[in-house]
C-alpha cells in the first residue's frame, strides 16, 4: 500500500519535498496546502497534487502522512495538531527554536504515539552514510575527533536571519545533529565564537556570519565545527573523523568530475551551489527512511529527540558566544 | 503534450530506457513488448506500462515513439517497420553488424522522413557533456590527441561475444562514436590491435579481450582507445583531450566521495561497477534529448548516420587487427 | 664568503640542521658540540665537522654563527652567551618555557644587536610558502578563517611529554607560529581544550594527547588548530584559509605519488611518516633564509619576537583548557 | 673509497650530472671537460672540479668513472676509447642513432669488460620506482597493457630536432626503455603514427610533434606510448599498468601542493616544467646506482643492451610511421 503525503508549505523546502515524494516508490505526493495560490499551484502542476487547506488535509482520510514545511513559528502547533488527527509526522528542522515549547511539544507526540520524524537530511546524504557505515564497521577504531567543515555559498535574506534564531539555530543546528551522530556519545561542554567578517550588516541584525564551535564529550571526544555564510567557490560540505585506527573523509560534490589544465594550472568546476542540487539524493532517502519507519512501525532515524538536542546545542552555542566560556549541556538541559 | 513510448524488449537494457523514459517530464513509459512474460510483466509492474505485441504497438494510435531493445539482428528491420508506421524511433546501437544492411535501413528511414535516434548514450553523460562544452567553448584550443579509455569490470557470457560482432563491435563501437565527437573531423585510417589476456575461452571464441586503437583524421588529429573486457576495480571510464592550449580530462565516478586513512594509507571506493548505475543520468538525458528533438522536429543528436560510422570504424578495426596495417575508412565507406 | 656554523648539540634536531647546513650553498658545517662523544662523532664522520666544546666554540674565531640544538632548558642561557659573544645564533623553539625567561633573554639579544633566529621551519616548507604567497598576491582577498591540522604519528618519549612542558608548547606552538604568520593580525584570545584518547600514561603524566584551540583576532579573524598525538596514517600537516574571495589549502605528501586501484578500491601510500623526511626542504630554506638575513644585515624571518609570542599563546592556551574560558593574550603579556 | 668522477661535456645535461654526482655520498666530482671555456669554467666553480681535456682525463689515475654528455654522435667513440682506459662509463642516452653502430660499441665494452650504464633517468625516479615495486610485488597480477603518457612543454630548437634522430628516437627512447623494463617481456611488435601539430616548420624539418605507440609482446601484453613535443600545462609524465588484479599508476608532479578555490572553481599549479627539476631525484639515484654497481661489481640497472633495445625500437616506430603497418622487431633486430 502507497502512503499518500501532504505537504504543507509550498515555499523552497516544500517543493524539495515535494520532489523527494514524487520520486520515492512506495510514497504518493497527493496534496499541498499554502496560504499564496500561486505557489500551491506550482506544486500541484508539477506534481499532480490537490491543492487543500490544513483544516481539509487534517480531517481527510485519504492523507496518511504530512511534511510540514511552514513557517518555523509554526511548527510545534502543526505537530500536535497532527499528531491528535493520528498523522505520520515529517517536520523540518527546527521544531521550535525554544526549547521549552519543543519539549512540551514531544509531549503530545509521545501521548499520541505518533510517528515523528525531524528533517536532518544530512544524516542520509550517501557519502556522508558510507562514512558512517565506515565508522560502524570499526575501520578507523574508536572515534577521538570529528572536524566539520560547513559553509554557505552565500549569506540568506536579512529577513530570514532576523527570524532563524542566529546562525547557531539556522545554520550550525545541522552540523550539531551530524556531530552528535558521528560522536555516538552526547556532548557534555560547548564553546562557540562567532564573528561578522562577511557583511556587517548581518552583525547589526545581532548575528554572526562566520563561527567556530568545539564540542565535547565526557569521555573526551572533540568535534570542531566551522561555519561561514558565504564560500566564494560555493556549498562547502566536508566531514572528517580521526580514530584510533586511522581517518576517513567525506568530500564536497564539484558540478562535474572534469579538470582542465592550461599554462596557468589545473582547473576543476566550483561546487555544486545549492542545497536543493547538493543533497536531492538525500532528500529522497530522507523520505525513504521515513516511509520505511512508518511502514514498519519502527522509530524513525531522526527523532524528535535528535530534534531537540540539537537545538539545545545551538542554545549552548549562543550562550558560549556571548560569555566566552564552554557552557555545560546539563546547565540547557535541566 | 506528453510523448508516449513503447519499449520493445524488456532485457536489461530495456528496463535501463523504461527508467529513464519514466524519470523524464513529457515521456510517458506506456507499453512494452517482449516474447518473455515474465520480463515484460517485471516492466508492467514496475512503470505502470501495458503488455502489447509489436504489431499491437506498431497499429497503435496511442503510442508516439518506440525504443528497440531487442536483439541486434531485428534492429534494422523494426526500424523499417517502424518507420513506415510513422512512430519516432529510438534504437540502441547498433543498428546492424553489416554496414551494407545499415545503410538500406537508413535509406528506408530518410524516405519516411521518420525521426531516428541511434543509442550512444555516453554523449549525455554529464560530464562528457561538460567536457565537450569545455572544448566547444575554446578552453584548450584546437584538438590534438584524444585519449579514451574504457574498460568494463568483467566479461559478458560467451554466447553474447559470440553474437555481438565481437569487442570492436560491441564495446569499442561507443568509444568511436566519442572520438568522433571530440575529434570533430572524421577519421582517416584505423590502427587496431586485439589480444586474449584474460580469458583464454574468449580467444577461443574468436574475440579479443584486451584492445588498443589508434585513429587518425586527415588533419593529424590522433586518437587512442585503450579497451579491456577485465578492470578488477570497477568500469573504468574516462576521457583526456590535448589541444593546443592546454587538456581536459573527465574523471572516473567511485561508489562513494569518502577516503580512509590508516597505517597502510589512503583508500577510496572501486568505482561504479556497472553500465546502469554509471551511466544513470547519460540514459535518462539522452531520452530527454530524443522527446526534445522530436517535439522541435530537430535532428536527434546521434543519428543513424552516426551509427553507420561507428560501425564503419569498428569493421576497419577488425581488419586492422587481422591484418597489421592501418587500414583506410575510404576503403571501408566506399 | 662562507658563513661558518657550530651546530651545539648532536641529537636528533642537531643531525636536521647539520644536514641543512651541509646542503645549503654559501654554509659550511664547520663545529659540533655535544657532551655525548658518540653523538657528537656521528655528526662529524658524516659531514666533515670538528668536534669542538662550547666554551671553544665561544671563544673560536673561525665560527660566525651557532645553532642552539640542546635542551630546552639551556636555550635562553646559550643565546645570552652566544648574544655576548658576537655570534649570529639559531635557535631552535622555544626559547624557555617561561614568557619571563624569554623577555629577559631577549633584552640581552636586543642589546647586544645579535642577529637572532629561532626555528619555526614550518613557515619556510615549499608547499605552505605557496599557500602563504597566494594570499599575500590577494588572490583570496581578506583572511577571514584559518584552518590548522597537525597531527603527529605517534607520541614521544613520555620522558619528553614531561619536560616539554605539555601538548601546546611542544606541539601547537609550531600551529601557533603558523597562525600568527597567515592571520597578520595579534591573536586577541584564545580557546583550548585537550583530553587524553590515546594513552591514558600521558595524562597521567599530566598532558594531553588530542586539542583543539581556536583563536581570535580584534578584527574577528578566527583560526582552528587541530592537535593529536597520533595518526595511524602518518605526519598529518594540513592548513587551509577561508578568504573573502575564496580558500586555498596546503595538502600533505604522501610517500609517494602513486595510486593502486584493486577490487576493494583505489589505495595511495601513508604519508611522509617523520618531520625530518616531511621537512627536509623546510629545514634547508630555513638555514638559507638565516644565512641571507645574516649576511644582509636584515631582520630574520622568525625572530625572537616570534618564539615570544608563540610562547605566550601556548601558555593561554595551557589557562584555557585549565579553566573553560577564552583567555585574553593581553592577560598573559603584560 | 669515494669514486672520483670526470664528466664529459659541460652543456645542461652534463650540469646536471654534475650536481647529481656531487649529492651522492662516495662520488667526488673531480673533473670536468668541455671546449667552451665559458661553460667549463660555470661547472668548475659551482662544483670544485678541476677543468681537464678528455685526453689528460682518459690517463689520469685518479679519475675512476666517466660521465659522457657530449654530443650524440661523439658517444660511441668515447666510451670505445674509455673502455679500453678502464674507466667505468657512464653514457647518456643513446650510445648511436645507428643500431649497427651501437652493437659495435658494445662488443668493444664487452671484450673490455667494462661497466658501462646507460642513462634511461626515469627508472630512477621515485614515483616511477614505486610503482615498479607495486608490480613487483604482484599487488596487480600478470601486466596486462602499460599506458606512458609523456608531453614536453614546448619543443626544442629546431637544430636540435635534425640532429636528434627524430621525435621516436629523442623523446619516445625514454618511453621505450620505460615500456621494456614494466612488461618484463620483450616487444615483438611496433606500430607509430605521427603528426605535426604543434609546428609546421617541425614538419618541414623532417619531424613529427604529435605521436602515438602501440607495443606489442609475444604473450599479447600491449603499451601504448601518447607523445607530444608540447603541453601547455608543463612537463606530463605519467605511467599507467593494467594487471590481471587491478592497476597502478605513478602521477604527475606540480609546482607546490597547493590548491585555490573560487569563484571560478578549484585551481592547482601547472607541473613542474623542466625535466631538470622534474626529475632531480631520480638523476641522482642514478649516479648512486652506478656508484653502487661498480663498487659491488655487478651489472648497472641499465646496460649497453638497454640502450641498443630502445635504439631499435625508435628504429621500428620510424619505418612503422612511414608504411602504416606494424613492424616486427625480429626484422630490426637481424
Amino acid at each position: 500500500m502507497a502512503m499518500n503525503f501532504a505537504v504543507l508549505g509550498a515555499g523552497r523546502i516544500g517543493q524539495v519535498h515535494a520532489e523527494a515524494i514524487a520520486s520515492v516508490p512506495g510514497a504518493v505526493m497527493k496534496a499541498i496546502a499554502d496560504p499564496v495560490e500561486a505557489a500551491a499551484q506550482s506544486v500541484r502542476d508539477r506534481f499532480g497534487a490537490d491543492i487543500r487547506s490544513i483544516d481539509a488535509i487534517e480531517a481527510a482520510d485519504d492523507i496518511d502522512a504530512v511534511v510540514i514545511c511552514t513557517p518555523t513559528d509554526t511548527h510545534a502547533d502543526l505537530i500536535e495538531r497532527f499528531a491528535r488527527a493520528g498523522k505520520a509526522i515529517f517536520c523540518e528542522k527546527p521544531v521550535d527554536l525554544s526549547v521549552e515549547r519543543v519539549r512540551a511539544c514531544l509531549q503530545v507526540v509521545d501521548e499520541t504515539g505518533t510517528p515523528l520524524m525531524v528533517g536532518f537530511n544530512r544524516r542520509f546524504d550517501p557519502d556522508f552514510n558510507a562514512l558512517k557505515s565506515i565508522i560502524d564497521a570499526g575501520r578507523i577504531g574508536r572515534v577521538e575527533m570529528v572536524t566539520i567543515t560547513s559553509r554557505d555559498p552565500g549569506p540568506p535574506p536579512y529577513e530570514y536571519i532576523e527570524r532563524s534564531g542566529g546562525i547557531f539555530r539556522d545554520m550550525t543546528i545541522h552540523d550539531f545533529d551530524v556531530a552528535r551522530w558521528l560522536l555516538g556519545e552526547e556532548v557534555e561542554t560547548v564553546f562557540a565564537t562567532g564573528s561578522v567578517l562577511v557583511d556587517a550588516e548581518i552583525g547589526a541584525r545581532g548575528d554572526f556570519d562566520s563561527a567556530n564551535v568545539v564540542l565535547r564529550t565526557a569521555s573526551g571526544q572533540q568535534a570542531v565545527i566551522t561555519n561561514s555564510r558565504r564560500a566564494a567557490y560555493g556549498y562547502d560540505q566536508r566531514i572528517e573523523v580521526l580514530g584510533e585506527k586511522g581517518a576517513v573523509s567525506a568530500e564536497n560534490q564539484h558540478e562535474a568530475r572534469v579538470e582542465i589544465a592550461d599554462a596557468e594550472g589545473y582547473h576543476r568546476p566550483p561546487l555544486l551551489n545549492f542545497f536543493m542540487s547538493r543533497y536531492t539524493a538525500a532528500y529522497a532517502a530522507e523520505i525513504a527512511a521515513f516511509v520505511a519507519a512508518v511502514k514498519d512501525n519502527t522509530a524513525p532515524p531522526t527523532t524528535g529527540h535528535d530534534g531537540l538536542m540539537a537545538l539545545a546545542l545551538a542554545e549552548a552555542a549562543v550562550q558560549s558566544a556571548a560569555s566566552g566560556r564552554q557552557v555545560h549541556m546539563q546547565d540547557i538541559l535541566n
